[in-house]
């Protein structure tokens, strides 16, 4: 640790020269949802693995094969940046995970600014990218810059991988992974900074993630739709089953009327519960920001453990009935309704589909329709716990202490990372969420922002967690 | 009656010639929906005007104003055509209501020949408009030639409504009927040609539509739409109210959950009663024509009714959720349920309006959410039911008689046609719908057709059904 006050300074006197490269990296189009922006995701990528070559890291870019669009086009997938940095056997190996691709922006969608021309205001940089993810990626580039700069020999080796498709599905990257394995197995710990904190105060490290299951009930009641002047009253209707299927699923105030569910859940230990209180949440803001009318719980620790440690049943919507503005009386022949369940420790994809498929037959069985009633479900995902006790948080603990004098909450998210759990399975090491960006960066939002605080204030927090995973 | 076998003789021998009339109208592409065809509708109502003028009908067209279009354009409404033949006091009136658009068609939607070409196929025409209403609107036409050829004077005089802007909600019409109620004040009788047979083998007369009621529930849990993830279990969603709200509408088998609505129903008399028993309906052709699952009732009488004489609940859809293909997991901000009641006598839109109203606030009393909640009406519509044993219905039943052999089927329809209950409230004259399609013509679909013994032997039951009325 004798080295971080200079690293510290260093970093705040170079602060503009690593705004102008996110700034650089920002004007890259990378968004990877658009086909015509492809050429710009793959000059990102290269952009990207210039950076670390110059800084001395050993790089590559793994070519992860073609995309097949729904219209039959193949594109081919941006490559994936590795990079090694040091091979020293007598030192731990920290991965590095970052994305280089952005959501789709447009100055007319609402922003103030020129998305894709990084603009300072009171304060905060304001970009597409900003915060998602290419300022966290800067910053781990800023971090060894100054670590040249200062000839300062790294704690530890670093192994970065950088993907450019991470906003469309993370596309090719665990075949990709999954190719090198030998090159990412001796991977001591990993860390992964594109999540947020969880207000604009204090920061937090993040030990778990929901995982999700997604479930399609189809009913069809006719071989086309039926008008319902001419029809109406002599066939037992499919969005009428549809919709009394659906209103059994969950109560008003949200509690899963599925049998089973509840018993998978893991139970709260002590430890876990005690972490609660003292997590920096207002339930009021959060009212306010979502701008909802109603919460399910109205104390922080039951609507904390409501969004991150039980799961959740969404309805999300019907595929193939009316759902344009104004009135159609039609008799929709085929209706799709969607639903998820946010799953969580001990829950599987496994043992949740059976529960849901068990109770939508017994439901459909009770409901006696003539109808025909399938129920599939989409590809589900694994939730991620990690041990917020384990060397890796503590040393990103100590590294958050040490820039911003007071200890991280430690947090969950009620969504999903799947490169997160792919880490952890493949390289068989811990993985800690780390964010840097505040809970109003706007993320996949118009007006994305980092503050220069974070920003600047993150790279110190990386730097000092770099040495602290080595001490 | 004297004329009537010459009448038929002539019809029979100049068919060739009315079917090349019909096939000179549907090649008028006169698709009321399609602002591109805005100056074919214009021309089709000058094409028929001249047609009646040659007859030496006295025409005139109404200018109904002007279209306003969802972009701000403003097009001109296609006018209507009005025609006067005869203005001999001592003889009574009819009225005869057509139209001359027609629903868009294109070779690509799956019609085996040029939809504006009429083709014949093993006696049947396909074109559109060949049964949707350019047929029956012809076969008045030839009517009046065969007379006019056979020096036979007319026993009635006529009154022609052909309007252009049917199939686009007869928009202008009702104002241009309200403009000119001095020129229909005299009018006796009406008769509308713009439905089907119950089959395809009996003739029918309707005495009867339904009206309807539309509804809108409107339920918001947020300012805008939440992520599963993050947000799931948190917020008590909107969709949930909205499919328990409308799970609680109606059953599987189609019976009305809103109290008082019943009662309000007209009593079956033992006069309508008897006329069901009697009506060519197969229902194992309903079910396999619809390609339905199942059916509310099994038998003849019961499914009829249900369809004629007793309201339905149809749920449509909601607007705001998830209805794309695939999976996406939000929680929709805003939802929007949409469902429609078939109405019947004696319920009015304005005592429907009451009781589901006041159902819908105790439902959501019960509820106990804390989301928002708004329920409005769209454009009611009455039913309409005419007296089948009055003099209008009897001179259209010994018509068919003469023509076809055999006694029509009185039925009513579950749709609503709403110049019907128009031209009967501002001529105060009782209206009969007289169909002389089979119910296999495709209007609205793909290879509409009408059969050409339907064409020629609609044109005696016209012929003679005019003859009937002055006797």
């Amino acid at each position: 640790m004798e080295h971080i006050d200079a690293v510290f300074k260093s970093i705040d006197e170079h602060q503009e020269e690593f705004i102008d490269l996110l700034r650089e990296s920002v004007a890259i189009r990378s968004v990877s949802a658009d086909p015509a922006r492809r050429g710009d995701c793959i000059h990102m990528s290269e952009w990207a693995r210039d950076q670390l070559r110059t800084l001395g890291v050993e790089t590559s870019l793994w070519d992860l094969g073609k995309q097949k669009l729904s219209s039959g086009e193949e594109l081919p997938l941006p490559p994936a940046v590795f990079g090694v940095y040091g091979r020293d056997k007598s030192k731990k190996t920290l991965l590095i995970y970052g994305h280089l691709d952005v959501q789709p922006a447009e100055k007319e969608d609402g922003w103030n600014t020129d998305p894709f021309e990084l603009t300072e205001i009171d304060g905060k940089l304001f970009g597409r990218g900003s915060t998602d993810d290419k300022g966290p990626v800067i910053a781990w580039i800023a971090v060894l810059k100054v670590l040249k700069k200062l000839g300062i020999e790294l704690p530890i080796n670093i192994k970065f991988v950088l993907e450019c498709m991470e906003e469309s599905s993370s596309e090719g990257l665990d075949k990709g992974l999954e190719d090198n394995i030998d090159k990412i197995s001796d991977v001591t710990y990993s860390c992964i900074s594109d999540n947020y904190w969880l207000g604009r105060n204090k920061p937090c490290l993040t030990y778990g993630l929901r995982g999700i299951c997604y479930y399609f009930v189809e009913i069809s009641c006719a071989r086309q739709d039926l008008h319902s002047g001419i029809n109406g009253g002599s066939v037992p209707e499919a969005l009428n089953d549809l919709m009394w299927i659906m209103s059994q699923l969950v109560t008003v105030d949200g509690q899963i009327l599925i049998p089973g569910i509840a018993e998978l859940v893991a139970p709260l230990t002590k430890e876990e519960d005690d972490l609660y209180d003292k997590i920096d949440f207002c339930v009021d803001t959060f009212k306010n920001e979502t701008g909802s009318h109603g919460l399910i719980a109205d104390n922080k620790k039951n609507l904390l453990m409501n969004r991150w440690r039980y799961p959740s049943l969404s309805l999300h919507g019907v595929e193939g009935a009316f759902s344009q503005p104004g009135a159609k009386t039609v008799i929709p022949a085929k209706v799709t309704g969607k639903f998820s369940l946010r799953i969580v420790p001990h829950m599987t994809p496994e043992a949740t589909d059976k529960l849901v498929t068990s109770y939508l037959d017994s439901l459909w069985a009770k409901r006696k329709s003539p109808n025909t009633f399938k129920v599939t479900s989409g590809h589900g995902g694994m939730p991620w716990v990690a041990d917020f006790r384990d060397s890796n948080f503590s040393a990103g603990s100590r590294a958050i202490e040490r820039v911003y004098g007071m200890t991280p909450d430690f947090t969950r998210e009620g969504g999903s990372i799947p490169v997160t759990l792919t880490i952890q399975e493949l390289t068989k090491s811990p993985v800690m969420l780390l964010p840097i960006g505040a809970s109003d960066d706007m993320a996949h939002s118009q007006n994305e922002k980092i503050n220069r605080e974070n920003f600047v204030k993150g790279m110190k927090v990386l730097a000092a967690y770099l040495f602290e995973l080595a001490a």
